[in-house]
């Protein structure tokens, strides 16, 4: 399989969930101090990444948790954010510009902040309260800190019933999706690249709701445009209905992203109309992956885990089939802009 | 001009202008019982108003205000939504289906519940605890609601002496604006129709941010999408940095939102960029136009509506240009699904 280390995949999320002892600490000490709110604060796809856990507490928790973009934070500011607030972020390399700016400002506000800097000698790391270097992982990274958040807070009374599920199991379960995932993924690349070439042009569609959203908007952006660039939209199975519907005919390229979360009657939905109006629509749909060792009632937590393992499979054939390393940019951190 | 009223447009802003004492009356009753949050529910359009209307408020007000789509709220749902919060929405039929079923679930729960319904006679006003049923001006609703909102809590000091400007001067503003726009409008269409007959599939990129994310989101969703069949793909100005400038070229259609409120540095920046990779790019800049009377403190706060304004000359003239009226739906409400 391209572009696939099995036992290093597996090593990187146990290695992430084994960070749980470390993020309770501080969590715990977090609880104990009190706050107003507690922003998750990003740009791109750590933003993305953001929403995804304010989606996963939204429906379950009471405490007051938010999403904020770096660059609208340090320009519109929020004026709900005080001395009292928490800040929590990752970076891969702590050094993006808007980021930068936006932990400074907390700061500056008297909050305090709990970072997860990839690179352990940034000089952002100097800027947070607590902070922790681990490789990758983010989304994990975050619901960790949820999990934390809403078992301290009485909303999670299966906490370590699931911590024990996900620390048995789930780096296993990730990598038999991507192995499953494989041969669907190696078609689907070569079926883009023709279409593609007949259409270079054209948007692919990517739609998704709930903890997919993050996933379907950052995999969209983040990959297809700015790793491979193929233009996109992504839209939520919500707002799909409100108007994005009337440009899909035949041969619009759509993707749906399905989870296990409360939103999937949306994605049903979606799912229910494209075949009327559309032959060229792909479904991802997370149930369709075993997932060993994971509860029905916890596989929605991990559903955009398991898309991004799909999606792993899908870019190793995607940057094979267009012949383009995935690595390179055109414009971005390339010039000053 | 093309579908330009002057005059009963001038009334109709007017008219929703005139509505501020029975505003005053709920908003202040609002107050006065206490809410534990205030939710602008909406879904499509009218949760890009909710959206505009939150971010004008985030970094004016610490009244908890928070934006929901209906068709979230009534999967994942909201925690922290209780019998003791206030739901505000607007709808112009009254009868969208995620719409009240979300209005249904917030009574279930206990809220009380604020409706802008257009349609006096729609099923839904008889879920609202208030209603106003005037038509069109969502947009000035909202920020009407919020304006009175912050001054009961001291945060907007200035509100007699606003009122008495846009009282007196925004509906005449706004239709001086079309009058401006209207030729190069016709231009602007004219060029679109150009570009889209050579090349059908491309995307037309639409960029903005702050209180134009709301325009931006639903200006290229519900108009362009929607009503034109016309593909697009629209991010907030702090997003493009982050994935989606990569495939922009010099022959990509963009146009870029520029209002100004405290985001406007953000536009800046991709009116910094834009030039240096593209030639197909169109700027419509809020401040290019007079609004005789309005101080330059306030016009921030009607940045949404002179993009409407120009957008409604735009409206007019690709409808004539591409030869579609905007009226028609291949599939929105046209079967069940």
């Amino acid at each position: 399989m391209l572009k696939f280390e099995e036992q290093k995949q597996i090593e990187s999320v146990n290695g992430a969930l084994a960070l749980r002892p470390e993020i309770e600490i501080i969590v715990d000490e977090i609880q104990q101090r009190g706050f107003d709110g507690i922003f998750f604060i990003g740009i791109g796809g750590t933003w993305a990444s953001g929403m995804q856990t304010e989606v996963y507490m939204r429906g379950r928790s009471s405490i007051p948790v938010y999403v904020e973009n770096g660059a609208e934070f340090i320009t519109t500011g929020n004026k709900r954010f005080t001395k009292d607030s928490i800040v929590i972020f990752s970076s891969v390399t702590g050094s993006t510009e808007e980021m930068v700016k936006a932990i400074e400002k907390a700061r500056e506000t008297g909050a305090k902040v709990f970072g997860f800097i990839d690179k352990p000698d940034a000089p952002l790391v100097k800027l947070c309260d607590w902070c922790i270097s681990y490789p990758m992982n983010e989304q994990l990274k975050f619901y960790m800190v949820a999990n934390r958040l809403m078992f301290n807070n009485g909303e999670f009374p299966e906490y370590h019933q699931y911590n024990a599920q996900m620390e048995a199991h789930l780096a296993r379960a990730l990598v038999e999706v991507e192995k499953e995932a494989d041969q669907w993924a190696a078609g689907f690349a070569k079926d883009k690249y023709e279409y593609f070439k007949a259409r270079p042009d054209m948007p692919h569609y990517f739609v998704g709701g709930g903890n997919q959203w993050g996933a379907t908007y950052s995999y969209a952006m983040c990959y297809w445009e700015e790793q491979l660039w193929i233009r996109t939209k992504s839209i939520t199975s919500a707002e799909f209905f409100h108007g994005m519907l009337e440009v899909i005919d035949a041969e619009t390229p759509v993707t749906l992203f399905m989870g296990e979360d409360e939103q999937r009657p949306l994605a049903e939905r979606v799912k229910g109309f494209l075949p009327k109006v559309c032959k060229n629509y792909t479904v991802i749909d997370t149930k369709d992956y075993e997932l060993k060792g994971i509860s029905r009632e916890f596989r929605g937590s991990v559903s955009h885990l398991v898309m991004h393992a799909v999606n792993n499979r899908v870019d190793a054939h995607m940057e094979e089939e267009f012949c383009h390393p995935m690595v390179i940019r055109r414009y971005y951190r390339q010039f000053d802009y």
